[in-house]
C-alpha cells in the first residue's frame, strides 16, 4: 500500500500551527486510488462475520459506507450531537482542547452484532476509542478498527483494545 | 423502488416543531436496502461519461462515496467552512434561517470534468442548487443530481437546472 502514499498531501500548520495535516482528498479524487484503498480495507474482513460497519461523522462516512457495501452489511453513522433524529445513546470524551460527544441510534446495534469501525485517519485514537465504547454500550462486539492512514508516531493504536488495520503508516 | 419506502422512518417535529423528518438510517442499516439503493442510483449513470461524484457534508458522503466506487471515478467532498485544508472555492446561500456556506478544493475539478452530484434527501433544493453553482465555478459540467429521497411536495426540483434522479418520492 506504499504507493497510496503519493495520494496523501501534507498540509503544514492545519488546523493549527505546528500540526502537519494528512489530506486524503487527492486519494479520494483518484479513481484507482480510492478503489484500491476501499478494496484493501475490506479484504481482511470478508470472512469475519461482520454484521455492520460504523463510520464517524464526517470523513468516516466516506470509507465506512463503501466498506458496508463491499461487505454486504448495513452502515451505522456515529454523529455529532443533535443530528440523529431517533432515540440515541451518547458518549463524551476528552479532546486536546475541550470535550466532544458522539451519538448513535439505540436501535442501530445489539448483542448479536459484530461491528467493523472505520475512520480515515488514526491520530491519538481518542475519537475511535470513544466510538468503540459507544458501540459496546449497545451490547455489540467490535471486530476491528480500520483506517486508511495511521499516524503511528502518535501511538493511537495503544488506546484501542481491538484489532487495528491501517493501509498507510507514518 | 417503492419497497424502499418501508425503510424510511418518519420523525415528527424534527429538527423543529411541525417538520416531519425523513430518517434514512433504517435504510442504511439494512444490507439489502442500502445495496439496492446504491445500485439503483448508480445504474442510470454508468454510460454518461461521469468523471467524478460530489457529495455534501455530511450525509451526502454516505451515498456519494459508494456511487463513486460503483462508477469507477473519484469522490469530491463539499464541506462546511474551514474543514478542507487546501486552497478552496466557496459559495454562500440562504437557508430558511440564516446563511450557509460550502467549500470545495480548487484543484478537485476542472473544465474536463462531468460531475454527478449526490445527496440523500432533496427538500427545498437550496443546498444542491448552491453545490451545483460551486462545481460550475470550477468550470466543471454537472451531469445530474441524484437523491435517495425526494420531498416532491416542496418542489425543490424546480430550483435545480439539471437532470434530477430520485429513488423514493413523497
Amino acid at each position: 500500500m506504499e504507493r497510496l502514499k503519493s495520494y496523501i498531501r501534507d498540509i503544514p500548520d492545519f488546523p493549527v500551527k505546528g500540526i502537519v495535516f494528512k489530506d486524503i482528498t487527492p486519494l479520494l479524487r483518484d479513481p484507482e486510488a480510492i478503489r484500491l484503498a476501499c478494496d484493501a480495507l475490506a479484504a481482511p474482513f470478508r470472512d469475519r462475520g461482520v454484521t455492520a460497519v460504523c463510520g464517524m461523522e464526517a470523513r468516516g462516512f466516506i470509507f465506512g459506507s463503501v466498506l458496508a457495501y463491499l461487505l454486504g452489511v448495513g452502515f451505522v453513522p456515529l454523529r455529532k450531537p443533535g443530528k440523529l433524529p431517533h432515540e440515541t445513546e451518547s458518549i463524551s470524551y476528552q479532546l486536546e482542547y475541550g470535550i466532544a460527544t458522539l451519538e448513535i441510534h439505540r436501535d442501530a446495534l445489539g448483542p448479536k452484532d459484530r461491528v467493523l469501525m472505520v475512520d480515515d485517519v488514526l491520530a491519538t485514537g481518542g475519537t475511535m476509542a470513544a466510538s468503540c465504547r459507544l458501540v459496546e454500550k449497545l451490547g455489540a462486539h467490535v471486530v476491528a478498527c480500520a483506517f486508511v492512514v495511521e499516524l503511528a508516531f502518535l501511538n493511537g493504536r495503544s488506546r484501542l483494545h481491538h484489532e487495528v488495520v491501517s493501509l498507510i503508516q507514518y
